[in-house]
C-alpha cells in the first residue's frame, strides 16, 4: 500500500493561521501560557479538532486531547502533539508545528479512509514554554506524574495570577483528570532549534537523546549608597560586579563553542532606582554542551571567574541555585524506526540530540516515546526571526504520520 | 544676650524614636513615600509639633507645616525643615535630622519664651527621595511652582498607585493649597552625604551651590533566542553587550575620581526569564562632577566605551535620554552667615558644595535660601551603614536655630 499523503498547503496555511493569534511585527507570535491569545489559540485548535471529527477532551491542567477513536477502544491510545503557547516573543513553529502536523496526520488517515486498531489522540499541552509560569514541561509534567496537580495550580507569575486561576478564566481548567491513563506511545515533532541538521543538509533528525545543561541562579552584594554623592572608592555596586560576571560568561561560552553554548540570561536589581548604588543583583547563566566535560569546564570558569572578580571587586558573588539536567535517553528503536521511515520517504536524515527540553522528556518516562527534528533558519528560535520552510514541515509530517500509523495499526 | 541652647539628648532621641518607624536589621530605615511607615513617621511629626505648641496645616501635596505664630502674623514665615521618607533602605539621618533640628530650635526658642517678629514654620515635604515616584523633591517642587499639581497627583509607582490616591490613603491629602504664598527663607540642615567635611575635620559645611550632575538612559538591543539551543556566533544578547558598558562607566568613575563619580545604577532586561536571550537591556548612569569638564569628559568617555562595544559585539547601543542639572546656587550673603554663626558657637566651618539634589533647590527659586551640612561618617548615606554623630548633629542644630532667629527677627 503507498504512503499516504499530508495536505501541505493545508499544514502551511494552519501555521501560518495560528500565528496571527497573538502576531507580532516581525513574523512574530506572542502566546504567553494561558494569555487571551492562547486562549484564542486553545479554541481555533478545538475548532479544527471538532472539524476533522476528533472528540475533544480537556483535562485539569488544561491539556487539550483531540481522539481518533480505534477499532478497539480499550487498548491505550497512539499520542502525537506538542504546544501552541510561545515565548514572549515567540515564532510561528516552536510548538505549532507538532501540533498542527499531528492534526494534519489525523487528516491524512480520514481522507484515506483508515481505521487504526488503537485509538490516536492529537494533544495540545499546556506550558511548555514556562515563560510567565515556571517550571515549563508543566502540562505534560502533571500528566506524567512528575508535577502534583494542586501546587502546579498554585503556580503564580510575576503578577500573582495563578496557573488555576488563569485556566478557569480562559475556560480551559477541564473536568478529565490529568494523566492517570495508560498511553501507547508519544510522537513529537519539533524544529530543531539548532543549526546541525542545516548545516548536514538534512531534512530529518531522529532524536536519540539530549544535551547536558547547567542553570546557574547567581548573586552579587554590595551596599546601597547614594548614587551621586558617595565617593568611588567606596562604592560597591551589585550591578558593576555582576555586569562583570555577565561579560565573562559570554566570553566563557564563546571559548567553548560550537559544541557549547553559555550566557548570562536574566538581571534583577535592588534598589534598581535613578538615585542609588544597587544593593543587590539577582542574575542567571544557561549552560549547555553534548559532554558531561564541557558542562563541568563552562561551570569551573564560571566559578573561577565569580571567585576573581569578588577578589578585585570586594563585592560578595555566590551561587544560589544550581539545577543540572543529565540527558534523557529515548526509545532507541523508534530512533531508528524515523531513520527508516525517512529513507522510506525519499528524505535524508541522521541521528540528532536536542539542546531544549520538550514535552517528549516527560512522556518517555510513561511510553515509547520518538522526538523527530526538521531544520529551522540559522538555528534560531525563541524569536520573531524563526523560520521553517513548507517542504520541511511537510516532510516531519509524513515521518510523524507513519510512525502514528505503524503503532496504531491497521484495521482496514 | 547668650546663644540659645539646644536641647541636644532630645534631638538625639528623636532621631533615634523616628530611626524606629520603618526600622531594618542593620540600623537603617525604610520609609518610602506615602507608604504606612512613612504615615506613621508624618503621624509622630504631627504629635511632637502639637506637643510642642505648632499649628499644623497639611496642603495638597502632603507638605506637613508646624507653625509657631510670630508678633506679626501678616509678614511671610521663615521655614526650616527637610524630609521624613527614605530610600530602601536608607538611613536615620538623611532627610529626619532636617526636621527634627528644626523642631528642635523651636523648642529652644519655646524654652526661652522668645516671641518673633515673623512666624516660623516647620516643614516636612512629601517624597523628596523620589525611591517610589519620580521626580524626587516632589512636594517642594509643587511648592515652588515647578511641578504641577495635578499631573504630580496622577504620577504612579511601578506598581500602578498614584501620589494622589497614596496621599488620599494615608489621610495626608490635604486641604490647603500648595505654594501660592510668600516665603521670607528657608533653612535646611542636612548630613554632607560626602566625604568633605570629614576629611577636613570641620563641622559645618556653608553650602553655596552643587555639582554638575548628568544622568544618562542607556539601551542596549539585541535579538531574543533560545538560551539553550541558540548557536552561540548567532548570539545576540543584549544583557551582555549592557553588561560590557556598566563595567567601563564604573571604571570611568574610578578614572576621574575622587572629584568625579559614575556608576551605573539600574537594570530592566527583556524578556528575562530562564529559557530566553536578552533581547533589550534599559539601564541609566549617574555622573557628577564639580566641574563641567569633568561631566563632559566622563560623557565622553560613556559614549566612546558605547561605540566601542556596539563594534565589537554587533548590537545596538544608545542614549534614550539625557538629563543634566547645572549647578544651583544658593543666596551668597546667608551662606557667609553660616560661617560667622558657626565662628560664634566655636564650631569649625568652610564652605561646601552640594552632589545630591535637596528640597531647598526648589526653595531658592522663591526665596532666600541656605543649606547647611554637617559630616557623616565615610560620606555613606542611603545605606543602613549611614552614621553621623551627636555632637555634629546639635552644632548643626544651633546654626540653624541661630538662622531662624535672625531671620524671623525678636519682637521680645
Amino acid at each position: 500500500m503507498p504512503a499516504l499523503a499530508i495536505n501541505r498547503d493545508r499544514l502551511w496555511s494552519d501555521l501560518m493561521t495560528l500565528g496571527c493569534l497573538g502576531a507580532t511585527p516581525r513574523g512574530g507570535s506572542d502566546r504567553l501560557s494561558l494569555t487571551d491569545a492562547d486562549r484564542d489559540a486553545r479554541n481555533l485548535f478545538v475548532h479544527w479538532c471538532a472539524e476533522a471529527g476528533l472528540a475533544v477532551t480537556i483535562d485539569a491542567m488544561g491539556n487539550v486531547f483531540g481522539r481518533r477513536e480505534g477499532a478497539d477502544p480499550s487498548l491505550p491510545p497512539v499520542l502525537a502533539g506538542s504546544h501552541l503557547d510561545t515565548q514572549q516573543p515567540g515564532g510561528k513553529f516552536d510548538g505549532p508545528l507538532g501540533v498542527l502536523a499531528a492534526l494534519a496526520a489525523v487528516r491524512a488517515m480520514n481522507a484515506a479512509g483508515i481505521v487504526t486498531q488503537r485509538a490516536v489522540e492529537v494533544v495540545n499541552w499546556t506550558n511548555e514554554e514556562g515563560a510567565r509560569f515556571a517550571p515549563g514541561l508543566m502540562g505534560s509534567g502533571v500528566f506524567a506524574g512528575k508535577l502534583d496537580l494542586a501546587a502546579t495550580h498554585a503556580t503564580a507569575d510575576r503578577g500573582g495570577a495563578t496557573v488555576g486561576a488563569e485556566l478557569a478564566r480562559i475556560g480551559y481548567r477541564g473536568a478529565a483528570p490529568c494523566g492517570g491513563r495508560a498511553v501507547d506511545s508519544y510522537f513529537e515533532l519539533h524544529i530543531e532549534q539548532g543549526p546541525v541538521l542545516e548545516a548536514a543538509g538534512r531534512v530529518i533528525g531522529a532524536v536519540t537523546g539530549s544535551h547536558y545543561m547547567l542553570y546557574l541562579g547567581l548573586e552579587c552584594l554590595g551596599e546601597n549608597g547614594h548614587a551621586q554623592s558617595l565617593p568611588q572608592a567606596r562604592r560597591r555596586n551589585a550591578l558593576y560586579g555582576a555586569s562583570r560576571l555577565v561579560a565573562e560568561i559570554e566570553a566563557i561560552g564563546d571559548a567553548h563553542a560550537p559544541a557549547g553554548t553559555a550566557s548570562a540570561i536574566t538581571m534583577d536589581v535592588w534598589p534598581n532606582n535613578r538615585i542609588n548604588i544597587a544593593h543587590r543583583a539577582v542574575f542567571a547563566a544557561s549552560v549547555v554542551h553534548p559532554a558531561r566535560e564541557g558542562v563541568e569546564a563552562m561551570e569551573a570558569a564560571i566559578l573561577a571567574a565569580m571567585a576573581r572578580i569578588a577578589d578585585e571587586t570586594g563585592l560578595a558573588l555566590s551561587v544560589v541555585s544550581r539545577m543540572r539536567r543529565d540527558p534523557i535517553v529515548f526509545d532507541a528503536g523508534l530512533a531508528e524506526e524515523t531513520l527508516r521511515l525517512a529513507a522510506a520517504r525519499g528524505h535524508s536524515a541522521m541521528p540528532a540530540l536536542t539542546r531544549p527540553g520538550h514535552d517528549a522528556f516527560n512522556l518517555s518516562a510513561i511510553c515509547p516515546t520518538a522526538l523527530i527534528f526538521v531544520p529551522c533558519l540559522d538555528g534560531v528560535s525563541h524569536s520573531e526571526l524563526e523560520r521553517a520552510s513548507l517542504e520541511h514541515c511537510a516532510a516531519g509530517a509524513e515521518i510523524l504520520l507513519d510512525h502514528m500509523l505503524n503503532r496504531a495499526g491497521r484495521a482496514n
